[in-house]
């Protein structure tokens, strides 16, 4: 999508590849949203070191992340040994893996990989074959997100109040984004409306990452505490709920996402109000049976205890506000700790619809159509 | 309630009168929870501007606070004049009254003190019935929420998990507290038990003041992001939800809470979960007709676009967290605002019950039985 540097406007993708340098180009998204940076990762050790250590993150940015990195690791190779070289990709896939143990993306994306570099007859063709790959991969993944849009900007019309939580941005993806790619496309073709941003509590995505996105491609929206949407829908300021999702189970319609988004299904239920979750395919689940046996990772309580931040004077016109230093503030209770599970489910029930490169599903109406939807027993 | 300091566990009120110094004696809250500190309001302009200042805040402790400021005012007063006297005694009512001019607390208890006063012969008999009236204030305040315990404390069973809002503990009246008082009773009557606090972004007044309080007493407890709640009640882990209230309406038995207390209500209505609000009577309104014409305040952004704490070390044991300096910083997107309603609404329909210290009563009970409740036409 479009970032805007010292007042030069361009597209950005969350991850691309410098063939000649042999480098992976990433947007370093720690530093967001007070600085944007790109650094380069000049061997497949540093891009394993950039999925592991968070300069990316999100499903489909470290599966292309990880794409690029096992094509730079290939092409890194010198020698014409098929043998010598099939050692070399183990290792440089190991490598990859085990920088974000837990995601299913990287493995799935070098496992495609590795299958069509197959097909190369030479060390030569396959390293040609792995970049050809990696890229294919990345586009496939803007691709899909590009048919989210598609579909879902039919549910935007003018004037809409539309709430976001989390970020599944295109930050998360190579480009477009998932729960956002809707509102991209709904600006394409000239709608107007107005984002609500839970800031999304306690790390803040919400606040940080979308809102930057939004401001990014100069989509109207406001950050709102966590607290507030309840009583905004009460006042019937909310029109539409779009949410991403990090695991969606394909037999039951249940979806896995950042804690609080079980929260915001409730209260729009009550309402009325549409609340719909945009993915790719490639994060349905087809074995699960039940949410409640998808495990809810506790995290650190001091994302729950404090804040990361600039320091800053807290009156200042927000345009105006010099960039501090980047501190951890503790804002709790010393003497008191937390709980910190960070995802929470929902159930199928909640859910008008979701919106996938497909077209838009009943969550009960996944199982029914798996075979359309990618499921392969 | 109880306070350690350096080891020693006393007993403190937020508000206290030193007589013969004629000084108001305060917790300063704008320290908590960091820094323990009682504070000397040396006349009744520092009194004022201690409350203008939210160097105590909370319903019932600045309507106490406005009472000791008063009777100091009214101490300080030289002369036998009963004429220049009265022209004193509106001067410190003004003073005091314009140092939070939404408030009712502070004025309901200063003209109940005028009219104690006026029975005095003269000015000595006056001003001695001014500190009487005003200590009688504080230990009223103090006895409701002792018979709030007393009725609330009968919820609590050993082994709950009892979710709490914001704070409407005794920081934010005399002592004990509204919602946290069957807490502490409880404790007192020897029940075991298990709180989570909601740190109720944007100013976390769970995070800092209600744990910080229930740190001090010694009660078992949790801080929770607010986007947590929905998830901990969905897995079965909460039994029973008790808030306070800045205002509930008498008529409909609606009622306005810190900004979140809405959401709260609908998931537990959701899961069966029993939610209880506590509420001084003085916090009844007799008047209004409907929760939708009680006025939401608009704070400022900056309350959502950051937060305050103290510089530390993110993965340092809580316990040994330095204390580093109180900064503001900015989490948000810089280029990004923010919407900040402070307060919301919840309807009857989702309250199991109205903690109060003439009993617990059903919300549509209360106009009913307004004449036991102090309404008076």
């Amino acid at each position: 999508m479009n970032v805007t540097v010292r007042g030069q406007t361009r597209h950005y993708r969350t991850v691309t590849f410098d063939a000649s340098a042999n480098h992976v180009l990433l947007i370093e998204q720690r530093l967001l949203p007070h600085e944007f940076k790109i650094v380069a990762a000049r061997d497949f050790h540093e891009t394993a070191l950039a999925i592991r250590d968070m300069v990316v993150r999100g499903a489909g940015a470290i599966g292309a992340t990880a794409a690029y990195g096992l094509a730079q690791g290939v092409r890194a190779f010198r020698g014409t040994s098929l043998a010598g070289f099939a050692r070399h990709v183990e290792i440089v896939f190991q490598t990859l893996k085990a920088a974000r143990p837990t995601a299913v993306d990287p493995v799935n994306a070098m496992n495609d990989m590795r299958r069509l570099m197959a097909r190369g007859e030479s060390v030569a063709e396959q390293q040609a074959l792995a970049l050809a790959a990696a890229e294919e991969f990345a586009n496939e993944d803007a691709n899909h997100c590009r048919e989210i849009g598609e579909h879902g900007a039919k549910l935007i019309r003018n004037g809409m109040r539309v709430l976001t939580h989390c970020n599944a941005g295109w930050l998360a993806f190579v480009d477009i984004g998932s729960a956002t790619a809707p509102l991209y496309a709904a600006q394409a073709q000239g709608k107007r409306f107005h984002v609500f941003c839970d800031e999304t509590r306690p790390r803040s995505q919400g606040a940080t990452l979308t809102a930057w996105e939004l401001a990014q491609q100069g989509v109207s929206h406001q950050i709102i505490a966590d607290n507030a949407a309840g009583h905004l829908m009460q006042r019937g300021e909310i029109d539409l709920v779009i949410v991403g999702s990090d695991r969606t189970l394909g037999r039951t319609g249940e979806v896995a996402n950042k804690i609080g988004t079980y929260t915001k299904a409730v209260l729009a239920k009550r309402h009325g109000i549409p609340f719909y979750v945009a993915i790719p395919l490639s994060t349905i689940d087809w074995n699960l049976k039940s949410g409640f046996d998808i495990p809810i990772e506790e995290r650190h309580e001091h994302e729950v205890l404090g804040a990361w931040g600039i320091t800053a004077d807290p009156k200042a016109e927000k345009r105006n506000a010099k960039a501090g230093k980047r501190v951890y503030v503790r804002v709790a209770n010393p003497s008191s700790g937390a709980r910190n599970p960070g995802f929470d489910v929902t159930p199928a029930e909640l859910i008008t619809g979701i919106i996938t490169p497909a077209g838009i599903f009943k969550p009960g109406e996944l199982w029914k159509r798996r075979r359309q939807l990618g499921f392969s027993e």
